[in-house]
C-alpha cells in the first residue's frame, strides 16, 4: 500500500496476525499506538520486553510466572491433597479467577489427538503420576474441557490413575448460573437431569 | 487474581486497554504471546520499538511516516494541483488502499466541535490555507466523514476557501457498491436520487 510505509507495513502485518485481530483492527491498532506513544506504545513495549525475559513455564505444573517452581506451586497455604488437571494455561486461570480452588495444578498443554500426533508423553501423563507418587494428593480433579478430545483425555488419565489408589473426580455437568433450558442444548440438559439433586 | 502472576497482570491489562480488545480477549493475546516467544512475542517488541523511535507526524500533510516530508507529500509522481482533506490518518490509508487518488493530502486530526474546544486553529485550517498559497492547488477534495461533525468541518473549510479562487468538491453520496436498497437508510437513498447520473 503506498501510503503504508515500512515499518507502519511490518507493524499492521504482525498484529493482523495475533488471534482475536484481523486487518482492520490491526489498522486501527497501530494507529492509536502510533498516535498515542508516551502513554501507550512505550509502556506496552516495555511490558512486553520485561515478559519476554522474564516469562516462563513452571518446571512442576505448567503454569506461566516468573518463578519457577511458580507461587502457586511453592505456596505454603495451598492444599497438597488437591491437585486440578486441566488443559491450558487458560483454564488454569480461568480455575483461579473463581477463587474456589486451593489446591494445585496440572497443566497438560492439550489432549489426547492421534490425528496432531499427541500421545501420552507428549502431555506429561508420566510426570503427572510421578508427582502422585512424590506429593501427599489425594484426589485429582480433571478440570477438561466437555468437549470429545477433553473428555477422550479425562477418560485415559482415569484408568491410567485407578491402579494409584488416588480419588478420581471430574466437574459437574448441568444448566450453567442463569442459563435458561430452553436454549440449552439436549445433551447438558440430560446430564442436568440425570445427575439432579435432591433439595 | 492470585493465578496471575504481577508482570503478566500487568501485560492483560495493558492490552485490555487497547482499542477492540477487552479482559477476555487480553488474556487470550497474553497466552498467545508468552507461549509462541520467540516466532510473536520477539518479533512484536522489536517492531513497537522500531516504530516508536521511527514514526511521526508529516510536517506538510500530518501523515505518519518514517520520514519528514512523508513519501507521498515528498513524491514527484504525485499532482501537486490535487489536495485531499482528511480527518484522521487511517482515513489516509484508506485512500490509499483504493490506489485512486494521485494527488496529495492534508491531515485535519478530528473534527470542529465546540463541545470538545476544538477549533479552526487546532485542526490547523491557517495551515491548510498556507498550503494553498505556497502550492499549485487546483482542486481541493473534503473527503470528510458522511456525518453530521464532518458535514459541518467541511461547509465551515469550504466557507474559508471561497476566497482562494481553488475548486472545491466532496466525496458523492449515494448506494455502496453491493449495496441493497432495501437495506439502506433513507438519507442515503434520497441523496442517491437526487444525485442520479444518465446512462
Amino acid at each position: 500500500m503506498a501510503g503504508l510505509d515500512g515499518a507502519i507495513d511490518t507493524l499492521v502485518r504482525r498484529l493482523a496476525r495475533l488471534p482475536g485481530l484481523g486487518p482492520r483492527s490491526a489498522r486501527r491498532l497501530a494507529l492509536h499506538l502510533l498516535t498515542h506513544r508516551d502513554e501507550v506504545l512505550r509502556p506496552l513495549t516495555e511490558t512486553l520486553t520485561a515478559v519476554a525475559d522474564a516469562i516462563g513455564p513452571c518446571g512442576v505444573c505448567g503454569n506461566l510466572d516468573e518463578r519457577d517452581p511458580c507461587r502457586i506451586c511453592s505456596d505454603a497455604g495451598r492444599r497438597a491433597g488437591l491437585l486440578c488437571v486441566v488443559e491450558q494455561v487458560a483454564d488454569l486461570w480461568a480455575m483461579e479467577r473463581t477463587g474456589a480452588f486451593a489446591g494445585r495444578y496440572f497443566v497438560l498443554g492439550g489432549t489426547l489427538s492421534a490425528l496432531d500426533g499427541i500421545g501420552p508423553a507428549e502431555l506429561g501423563i508420566e510426570r503427572l503420576i510421578g508427582r502422585l507418587g512424590a506429593e501427599p494428593v489425594e484426589e485429582v480433579i480433571l478440570a477438561l474441557n466437555a468437549t470429545v478430545d477433553g473428555q477422550t483425555t479425562a477418560h485415559y488419565i482415569a484408568e491410567r490413575l485407578a491402579a494409584s489408589g488416588v480419588a478420581v473426580s471430574r466437574l459437574a455437568h448441568g444448566v450453567p448460573l442463569g442459563g435458561e433450558l430452553d436454549y440449552l442444548d439436549d445433551g447438558t440438559l440430560t446430564a442436568a437431569l440425570s445427575a439432579r439433586r435432591p433439595l
